[in-house]
């Protein structure tokens, strides 16, 4: 959209060299926060900093919220608890403790110190309490109630009343005299319905609520299943908590799928482009130097056999394809499961069912891969049947190992509530391989025996 | 949320065996037209279609539009034109499009010739003009335009005339008198500002918009970006044409991290565990036959080196390793290059800065690893020199090449509008395993002939 060019990058850095504060600051007042933020990560944090100090409070405050953790607590570890407050009185709550939970205790307590609006900071307080990863995590407390016994006139002057510190209004919340949630407004109805005597009378009864402790995943798949813009938060006995906006939502889905296919492609923490070197190699050397151990491993199985092999040294030329195809199939098999139980097609209760499946499919894989093997073999390794033998024997086991050791894993890691993304990357991949030569040594053992390798 | 139970489910089979059609609508009037979608999947057709008949047609449609294409065509198979036409009447027309589109082109203009609604048939058919996969393939029509220039009376009592087809209202367009998007009105503003004398002074002015054919993933970036639940459509001299909404935007958005996940995973065709044994063996088989291939290329390599492999078997041990080192480090980098590129961290004018830095995130996990070899080797391998040398320098060589090379072919894929992560699966796993082995070969003639091997 607003994407900005090289020169304007240097006309901006050149504005603050000549410390030229009327034309930053009109500069400033073209941009959208998110770019402002954007602009944000090409500067030096001094020239981010000089920005940063024109802004009126509110832009600062989204221009915070919009800035990646790591630059943001770049940006606030300067600045006095005093104005972190002040910025803090700008956002709504959610963001707010977004930003809070990033901090260390002291600094909460000291920036919840200075927050004026005791309300704000009380509701702060509250949301700290629920776990990160649930609905009440996510959820601020902006939000417009009205009584549903109130008229729409009533209705109106109410929410005239709070709409005042809100950026938006997507619904306005009806509940009851016990505080329970009753029903949606649609704002299309204070539009068509201006008179009408009682609320409850136009609302939408039965929303689509959660409960604060349920998982985001489940949150996540619910705004996506009813299409949602906002969804109300309630707790155990239905009264009205909060709301989860849609945004919100969204970057929880984009995070949640980014860290499963990290896991997959054996990255152990989340990095991107952007991350220095040192980072970079940080996230990525764990799972190399456990693939390092794998293929030890691999040689001293290898070793045991090396008798054989010096015998009958063709069998050597099929170890990559033994390992590779375990790979290969395994990675398959838990990505779908993985995916499946991530977009609520797979859940738990159809185990059995799924591992059937799966069964199945391995043995049409297998048959496939084993009868191409051996007709490559029986044609171009002539006379040599112990080999032709083993590898195809060795890749039906294989393929029927590693496809039903693919969607296990995924489904007992779901079952001890782990990531099951983890089972899908390297893990399967080294464990086929690893497996695989076991198969294979083992195999080939003992068609050597028969045919007198 | 509304998750059914086995009984449920058997509550339902039962009444419908028992033809019981009053206790069935009752039991579909309490029920979400997601709810109605996600019970169907576990029914047989004839039953999910004697529900369906008892549906109103409003509901009818919208539970038409919940459900996977795969089913929605089953059950329009049989329907009359006529009957499809009343249902896309009470659809939006950007779901009308996704419905219509999955038809062939005789029973499009038949189904359109049954419209009654010409304005909407000649917008249904405008859209159906726009590629799928860009902005305009995305937008419906159904939205709310003022006129700068009309008061707040003025344009409530113009809202409640359009509100009336629309089931919800997110945001109200402003234009001009030339018809050109000039604002957003917040509905905030509605309650705030009841009696405003121009729409113009109250409106949000410049709002974040986007031109027809930009590419949907661009949409996304911008949804995120901007925190937006729904976003206006121009066309090139920015005459407002439509909007898109958030929900369409969050079922690309796992579409197509789905997608990437699955070629990433080397299944070549989008299925989950819903679907059935053989189309899960169609999606996995392709790459699978073409790892055997790549298999059988690492063993005609390895058999110009069997003299080699006889004379010092001890090479054959660290085949595994060499191969698998090499396919999981390109998985890692061309992960990481394909998750930024999806994300806006990345862009293809930083080609030549990411490569630089995978160079050096590459020679620092090649040095920890040749080493951690070499030492390995030294200690356990005693008086094998060349075996020990082969082995970590052809892991260093690797390491570097795999690191290139996977972060090489996305950017080169990307260059060339081809999904990236076609590269981060078997692709690169097959390519590293084939070019490792070469190294090897060619590292260990090398060092055979020095040592006298």
């Amino acid at each position: 959209m607003k994407e900005y060019s090289e020169e304007y990058l240097d006309h901006i850095k050149d504005i603050i060299s000549q410390n030229d504060e009327a034309t930053a600051r009109k500069e400033l007042a073209e941009l959208h926060p998110a770019d402002i933020a954007e602009l944000y990560k090409d500067l030096d944090l001094d020239e981010a900093e000089y920005l940063y100090k024109l802004l009126d409070e509110e832009t600062a405050a989204d221009v915070l919220m919009e800035l990646d953790e790591d630059d943001r607590l770049k940006l606030i570890e300067h600045m006095p608890a005093a104005e972190i407050a002040k910025q803090i009185d700008h956002l709504d709550t959610d963001d707010a403790v977004d930003l809070i939970q990033q901090l260390d205790e002291d600094e909460r307590d000291e920036i919840l110190s200075h927050i004026d609006d005791v309300e704000q900071a009380g509701d702060i307080i509250d949301l700290l309490k629920y776990d990160e990863d649930t609905a009440g995590g996510l959820m601020g407390t902006e939000m417009i109630v009205v009584n549903e016994n109130w008229s729409m006139p009533e209705c109106i002057k109410q929410m005239r009343l709070q709409a005042e510190d809100m950026d938006e209004i997507y619904n306005v919340y009806v509940v009851g005299n016990d505080d329970k949630l009753k029903g949606v407004l649609p704002l299309k109805e204070l539009i068509t319905h201006p008179s009408v005597s009682k609320i409850k009378h136009v609302m939408e009864s039965d929303p689509v609520s959660v409960k604060a402790d349920t998982p985001i995943d489940e949150v996540a798949l619910d705004f996506e299943k009813y299409d949602l813009v906002a969804m109300p938060v309630v707790d155990s006995i239905g009264r009205l908590l909060g709301r989860i906006t849609v945004d919100d939502v969204m970057d929880k889905v984009r995070e949640a799928s980014e860290r499963d296919f990290q896991l997959a492609s054996g990255i152990s923490s989340d990095v991107d482009t952007d991350d220095s070197v040192f980072a970079q190699t940080k996230a990525r050397i764990p799972w190399l130097l456990i693939g390092i151990c794998s293929g030890i491993l691999a040689s001293i199985i290898l070793g045991g056999f090396e008798n054989q092999l010096h015998a009958v040294t063709a069998l050597a030329l099929f170890i990559p394809i033994i390992g590779g195809t375990g790979g290969n199939v395994g990675v398959q098999a838990s990505a779908i499961v993985v995916q499946s139980l991530a977009n609520g097609t797979l859940e738990l209760k159809e185990f059995a069912h799924q591992i059937g499946k799966e069964v199945l499919v391995g043995l049409l894989n297998a048959t496939i891969i084993s009868l191409v093997m051996f007709g490559y073999n029986l044609i171009f390794l002539p006379g040599n049947m112990a080999v032709t033998l083993s590898v195809a024997v060795s890749l039906f086991v294989v393929v029927m190992f590693a496809t039903i050791l693919g969607s296990v894993v995924p489904l007992t890691l779901e079952k001890l509530h782990i990531n099951p993304a983890l089972a899908t990357g390297p893990f399967i991949q080294i464990s086929n391989d690893i497996v695989g030569l076991l198969i294979y040594v083992w195999v080939a053992t003992g068609f050597l025996k028969i045919f007198g390798g």
